[in-house]
């Protein structure tokens, strides 16, 4: 089947910071006219009110959610547990959803009790919702009518070790991670923890252990292998945009650098968006997060110990990109067959 | 009279910045014994939870304002409004009172109705207020039982052209200035305009014109002659502590640079906080506040357009040292008798 | 005549923050084919190992400037002073020449030597270049074979207060300039003054006065009136990208808030690049350049002081963009006959 | 024996940021006078033009080396491997020495040559030297003639997991470390990596495996059992001092958090600058450098994961303080028996 010329979409829970990604990334992509952006508390408002990057660029007001029409493709970017309640009705509005809250990231109820601590709102929607990275799920998305966005922390913590997952060549009985993330993948309610004068500067261990974001590590990270033991642990740092996962982990000592370097080769050459990131010189030698605001990169680097079988891997996203808005419109090219960078081309910016 | 071997000390709304830092001072103060901190949400609560710079250096709780006790001296670091209209009470309990909010800064009621927009609760006590700056004020100080704080743009856009006021140098009828300021000015009341994503890395026009502050500065700059027109535009930037004023000014023809030097001379040659900064060479040549945190010191700098008769004056403070907390703490010594720079040597740091 | 279906480009100092931006936007720009980019220091290296945003998305590597080929168009992001005395050379090699150094910004031999202190070395070519800001030239750089770029201070500057000086209602005589800039203005040749732990955090008046670019400025300002008085102050801040210019001066009591709406409204409506930035309420009421990194905006806002007639201009670009690279591509579109905006549009981001 | 009401003091190779450091505490400090501060490329310059925030707090001018007088205690502040081939001449200048360089942290020549890939030139002095942490070697400090500095990376590390080492509580075949660190630990010069406009807002992975330090780590954990194995990863992040340190390693089912909370208070809980931070609520529940600049604090918290044995330690200092000129005070200060906390008060900001 050949993709559409061009189609339809709206975005419910426009005024945050993942709905102003999504808005931004939409109106520039060639492919998709935006209908509609909802937002309760700004409906009627011009959204470049609240997204002020946007101004020119769009006259588009707020609608409230009971005015949405129907569209090819609906984006979902409410707060946690608010699409699971109605996800029939926005079924109803679109034949494909992108969510990029943390609802239907999870594959089994069971799990996503012992994440989150509550019951699900809609169990048996969970099973067909597809994990939408597409490097790791391209052709299940193709056919997905419901497909979740990841968390920011696991997009770059599950980028980061898959290939080696894949290949079977780390000790996955104790995975040791340490996440910095920046400061907008809180989202935009003001807090005495967000207040700048409290913010600003800060490296602030906010979950050293039992982060949410785990579950959905080890849930894609298992790979029909055993379950691995990931150890997470994440850090609030000075950056807006950005994290950058360290992983650390033990690797068979026959597995030296070239190996590994294969490895990633093997998954990664022709992704459009996983870059290699490890040069012998240079200052930018490893990821950083740095160069890639704005940009849907994922970029991948290692080193291993000569002398004790460690692997350091490093990954580093702009969190609102291919952590969140950037990976869903990724997912929505890979769903309605458009090329798979259509409206994802921005490098980011050096130096900024 | 000689001065007293200790006073004691009470600090009335201490849960903000200014109380916080006039706290600081105050526990390390070797004249000094902190009696109580007051604050009617933290009531009861450590002030190290609210002040986490001070764990480990107070065991004190937060008192309610109904507790306190007579001292030597009460710092006010109420909400602009609240002090005013309690004044009588706070004079019942000690006889010297330092107010850091904007209530008692201008002279006249009719000068507070201007600027604030609204009658002062309290006018019969505003002519009899100290204006705290000791290098304008110092022996009126000395007698003073209200010294006011001065607002902290104002201080550092005062102390700049004071001494060119004085000498009566400058064309009064038209001096621009452009302040900076960090964002613990602000407070730490969070908002959205304050939430670290939207305020970090912002240079933010807040008051082209029409700040407040302006009617302090031409109070205290006019000096016997005309009241100059002072043309004032302030901008939130990116730091926390910190306040960076540009004055743009003409001056005589026949005042020369080294008639300039001589003037600051001689009104700051033996002021302790007072700098005059003006190097030939180096990277710090002007005034800085990056240099500046913690530190009581002003420092001031100038250079005089060769061609146009114009003169750039600079001068950076810390907002809560010099601009707040610091200043009222030397205006206390100067009251009190004790040595000007006790409890205020703290140099700042470099780099940082 | 038509415009081409693509034209050829190379860049001269490509290694360079100013070139590297320039590469990334040709790179981008669907009707430019990039053929060479040249650095002595790193001839025969990866562009990517200099400008790592570009990893991936070229495989270009740095040529000698004595291997160019011919091209349509040449950009020259040398050093100042170095395109000068090689002009006719590069002339030779592209019909279109767009220099983005000082080289050729001022319209007269004097006014160069008065500014910049030194004899020009091709001074019958300066009369012939154009001033490139398409706003204020757009017809002359149609037919212009030597574009020369403006500075990032006087861009700012200027286009905040052309329409006020067209319609000739500030006072000529004396308008104040309080200039903001972040690093990277500054190229990338590390020195003390640039070495983070100084630079970080730092508000660094580096030219309170004598600063170059009032030159350029003064010059586009006149417009068959006097020369204005531009009493022009700049400082380093903390930011990467970015210029924030205050501009204060007088108008005439009769042009109130509606009149200067009216004649911003009539030179900046159509323009793409410019947007009037004023608001009543919202956090982003005025121009800011953190909302504009990585796009060839120019955002202009004013206060006008009900009391004393004054005016406060703002106006904010980011310094790589509309400061240089970007408003050079957009002459380049104007000089070919492309769309202005190709190549263009990327909106910035917010949060960042 | 009693100690010496004031000792004199010098400081060799004082134009960096750990010499100006010392200097600034020295200078401060009642028991102490400063003779000399010696730099051969400033000689004869006023130290307050390489270390601006003590203009006005000193008038010393730089001396050569070759200038120097006989003191109490000499602090070697040169750089990596200066001090080693002159340590006898130094020695012969005071009977003190505070070496604050890399040069004398490991016991034996052997771990030297590993950690630093060449042969020590002073050999037979390396197991006398104590390794300065007062924490872990107070007795040794007050007899030893020469004190080494710790390494900043190190001794946020060491002070993070001492007590559980000492109480062999956790499992030393694996201990992974991510530590982040802030751009004055990297010193003064001038680099493309520290260039401001690429430093800044970096997140960089400078040393994935291989870090020097471990080597300390390695010596001072040891402690009677067996050598544990760190796994230690380094991150240059945005901050100019301060070093958070993320500890993970496995611990005893049957050590719960009770348990952990009594080891720390037993070891730490007389220690004057080693405060133990796990609030249950606040924005401050664990470490963070942003309130210790300036502070000789070392921040010490932890977190244990009720499910998997897994206790993650963060410990936080500023690498300037703590990590380099504030302990080696402190350890001046046990060598002369002042009391420990002497020049020592700065309880650091908040906020900042």
């Amino acid at each position: 089947m050949s993709a559409p010329a061009t189609i339809r979409a709206s975005i419910v829970g426009g005024s945050g910071y993942v709905g102003g990604e999504a808005l931004r990334l939409l109106l520039a992509h060639e492919r998709v006219d935006v209908v509609q952006v909802t937002s309760e508390s700004f409906r009627g408002k011009l959204v470049h009110q609240t997204h002020p990057n946007l101004r020119g660029h769009t006259k588009l007001k707020f609608s409230g959610v009971d005015d949405l029409e129907a569209v090819d493709v609906l984006f979902l970017c409410l707060p946690h547990g608010e699409a699971q309640g109605r996800l029939a009705h926005y079924a109803g509005l679109a034949d494909r959803l992108v969510d990029l809250s943390a609802d239907f990231r999870l594959r089994s109820p069971e799990r996503y009790r012992a994440a989150y601590g509550h019951d699900h709102a809609c169990p048996e929607r969970l099973a067909e919702a597809v994990y939408g990275i597409p490097e790791l799920h391209r052709d299940a998305i193709r056919d997905a009518s419901l497909i979740s966005g990841a968390g920011c922390l696991a997009t770059a913590t599950i980028l980061g070790l898959y290939p080696l997952a894949k290949a079977d060549v780390i000790d996955r009985s104790a995975i040791f991670v340490d996440a910095k993330v920046g400061s907008s993948a809180a989202g935009n309610k003001p807090s005495l923890a967000t207040h700048h004068a409290e913010r600003s500067g800060a490296f602030r261990s906010f979950a050293p252990t039992g982060h949410r974001h785990t579950a959905e590590i080890t849930q894609e990270l298992t790979l029909g292998g055993g379950e691995p033991v990931v150890h997470f642990s994440a850090t609030s740092v000075e950056a807006v945009r950005g994290i950058l996962a360290t992983a650390q982990v033990m690797v068979d000592p026959s597995v030296d650098e070239k190996a590994i370097w294969k490895i990633y080769r093997e998954h990664y050459g022709d992704e459009p968006f996983l870059r290699i990131v490890k040069d012998r010189a240079g200052v930018y030698r490893y990821p950083e997060f740095k160069l890639l605001a704005g940009s849907n990169h994922c970029d991948v680097g290692f080193e291993r110990a000569a002398d004790t079988g460690r692997l350091v891997v490093m990954s580093a996203i702009d969190n609102l990109m291919k952590g969140a808005a950037g990976n869903g419109v990724q997912a929505m090219n890979v769903a309605f067959g458009f090329p798979e960078t259509t409206g994802l081309g921005f490098p980011g910016l050096h130096p900024v």
